[in-house]
């Protein structure tokens, strides 16, 4: 049981900001839960506007409302943004943060498009605004799962380097090969483009906008996929074996409730309820506000 | 060895109601099992026909006959439906049950065909008969398999969450960014057409319909391929570690012969032979009726 | 060690059938092993004839060389099938038996284009004759290997019925479903063809000959592929559990060494060297030859 | 602790050879890994400038670029094979090993450029140069997880090699026989092409240049597919078996250095730092030169 010093000792630690940061940063209060999720919500909905934008059928009809709608949208992220700075101890230091620079460039995009109006170079930035959908995981109780992923991934990252630079490396060959045998009148008009059609068919996914005609080229890409299916048993292998041993690694011990405290000084989340200082920056933690 | 009370004890309780309650629901004594093998013979049949409606070659010769099967199919689905709500205790709670449900859906079509007759819309219902055959299962020693599988599954469901809305996001920004440098030209008419195609790309189904042509275009969807490669590891990894998780888990244990007692309460399934009562809702069990 | 009683005991037992049986059906001894070598090599040779008759250019330069081949290797399957039946003690059973059959389906079709040439029909015939390459087996130090990916299969026969009866019912419904909302225009022309597509989609094939153009059957064949894709996982996890269960059973125990001795009553292979009767039927078995 | 006698002992034995041999064929000096890095970057350089080569609009603007570019890399390639053959105490050893054969044939094509100017022949040998590439691995950490796949593979290839060549004879089979059903006119035009699409299938690659017309040859490729799919997971189940085999056998060993000394004598690698003699032909190894 941890011992309740949240909310009394919460409000009297430098008032509105500490209470402002704890309805944005965290989310263990019901006002941080509320604010989160009408975030994603927005995002969702802004990123549904970009979606629905791209349809020309939509585009003639609702042109006006997605513009004033992605307006809106980008005003909220802005006052958003700036809340988020004013209630950090070290905005700078927030503003240099992964999330900080997503989310100051998921803003850029409609602004930009006042000087310089191509459409089409903002689309394209428009796209990182969907980074912010990754902070869902934030308040979701799967954070655990996907640490779990992320370490499996993490601890057998040297194997699939390996794996992948090998991979690279017959692809290559293959591809090279195909372009000498094939030739351009087949399709494989450059080595580049061969390597980007030995890499569809070592993947099976095998689009068939390019493929072989020659037997011979046949029969090298016959002798491809058959290796490429070998090869496909090896990230498998690898990953699966990494989550076995860590299911017996993680075995017996104790699951401890996951909160989203957030260090005000270096900004690192996954605290402990109990612990008293940051265990990475060794910052003091405000108490933990939450919900009894 | 179970003490045998069924078959005495058996027929005092309700009478007619009773036999025909352990012939349609059950399928431990002889005619029970004959009534859901022939079940499942007409319900399979019933779905030939309406595959072999769709062959314009046999439906211009045949026409006739697959109308009079269909009705005839439909009214013995109806005169079975009318039986189970005769001989459960709770008609209304079995005519809002999953299966109770299935089974008046599976009647609809063909008599909402008399008063609107449109074909098309007509075999656009007539699909959900085919959930009938789940039913199958509901007599095959395979059960437990079932079981198994379904376990695995739910037991990996929340890594499987994340995973898959990891693998969404991704496809999300992909979709986009191949939007933007292919364009409507090259066939990524819309995000959501491209999104489509990053699916078909990630998922190594690669249907070809539509293809990048840039070479920036390329390069982008040959790293996507090697990257659906390697995700493609992660949900085997998953379901792999689970499944052997489980086998580790249930080694040692005895395993008990699965019955297709239904609970005439909830009418839930999967009861042991001995059981007296409900182990879901408590309520007393009508006695195991079995062949020797 | 085993005491060596083969060769001076086998020469005594009905000599030269004795000796024949041996060198056919077994292969420890140096002419059994020349003998099925030199099968096989036969075996490949005939297939590769019918494959290169199949080129239309090598067909018309050499189809006189083609044919004569043809039945060359078919009045040698002959002769080794008379001898077969000369050496077993009871032919009928052999001819019976499943290679027994397969040898004679290898022979027919040369003869039966005599009676109806009809070149389309005898080539389809000819395949079977690639199943005498099974055979190969019989010799190899492979046999283990192959016992054990075949015993893997057969322990999860259960599930991975379970898994393709389930997929089965997926994918008639996903198809029909398709064919609704696709129809004819799209190349959706029957339902069975829709299911031809589902699965095409489903195990990742994607072919494109037939592809979605509706926006709303897009949408469903993405939730198709993400579907295929988490259920690629299923058979694999079924097997690699099964695999690794099975590494840990046969952990500890002793290899034996295969022998190819038959059992000339029952034709079973697999006997211990030391074996003095049949472990499937008891029958007395001749004695082991082999080379010192 | 490894007893320092590296250094001091290095210079006395036969100078400048000595040095030489250490900085061309090991890489735990200073100097060694920058010849070894600056190699990499060579040969990459080189193989970039063959792909660019390929590129019509890169060509005709740069050809005369490239053209020089690829003589300056093949003198250095050639430099560098010289220095190898003078500093390695077996020369001609050195030229028959692989990497020494390798080495040569990297340098042939463009001095045999001088005499059959053929580009199209040439370009096809020049692609061994990529086979330097492996080299890479020689200088990595990853080295370990390199043996690890490799040993992976290794243990389980008579399980792979059963599985591939079952699996060439079900593609056979059906190749011939879906070449019967659909014929030429589909676009099974021969045995080989049939074969060619069947493994297409059953490897999930599906590329549609050729596919089934007639319901027959789409239901068994439908068949097929779901073969295929169920196959997929054999090649997987046994990697990955064996690769968690491995882990727990690995388990609780201490983990070795891995150095790139090597042995002038047979040339093998990956000798341990306190090892005074080869462990594979027992000549004695030059001492350890490393940095401190």
């Amino acid at each position: 049981m941890y011992q309740k010093r949240g909310d009394p000792a919460g409000g009297s630690l430098q008032g509105w900001r500490q209470r402002l940061y704890t309805i944005i940063f965290e989310s263990d209060t019901r006002a941080g839960r509320w604010f989160d999720q009408g975030l994603i919500v927005a995002i969702l909905l802004s990123v549904a506007v970009v979606v629905a934008d791209s349809v020309p059928a939509l585009h003639q009809h609702w042109s006006g409302l997605f513009t004033s709608a992605e307006w809106a949208f980008t005003l909220l992220f802005t006052l958003e943004y700036l809340l988020r700075l004013a209630c950090v101890p070290h905005p700078w230091r927030y503003a240099t943060s992964f999330f900080g620079i997503v989310d100051l460039l998921a803003l850029l995009p409609t602004y930009l498009a006042l000087l310089l109006p191509e459409a089409h170079v903002l689309i394209d930035v428009r796209v990182l605004r969907l980074l912010r959908v990754f902070r869902v995981f934030k308040l979701t109780a799967y954070m655990t799962e996907y640490r779990g992923l992320a370490l499996a991934l993490h601890a057998s990252r040297r194997k699939i380097t390996v794996f992948i630079s090998g991979v690279l490396m017959v692809v290559l060959v293959l591809g090279t090969l195909m372009y000498v045998i094939e030739g351009p009148t087949n399709g494989f008009t450059t080595i580049p483009t061969s390597v980007y059609w030995a890499i569809t068919t070592m993947t099976t996914v095998g689009f068939g906008d390019i493929t072989p005609k020659t037997d011979l080229g046949r029969f090298i890409s016959s002798v491809m996929m058959l290796l490429g299916w070998g090869t496909l048993a090896v990230p498998t292998g690898i990953v699966t074996s990494e989550m076995a041993a860590q299911r017996q690694a993680t075995q017996g011990l104790a699951a401890v409730p996951v909160t989203t405290r957030t260090c005000p000084e270096c900004l690192s989340e996954g605290h402990l309820p109990e612990a008293r200082f940051c265990m990475h920056c060794g910052a003091p933690l405000p108490p933990w506000a939450h919900d009894v």
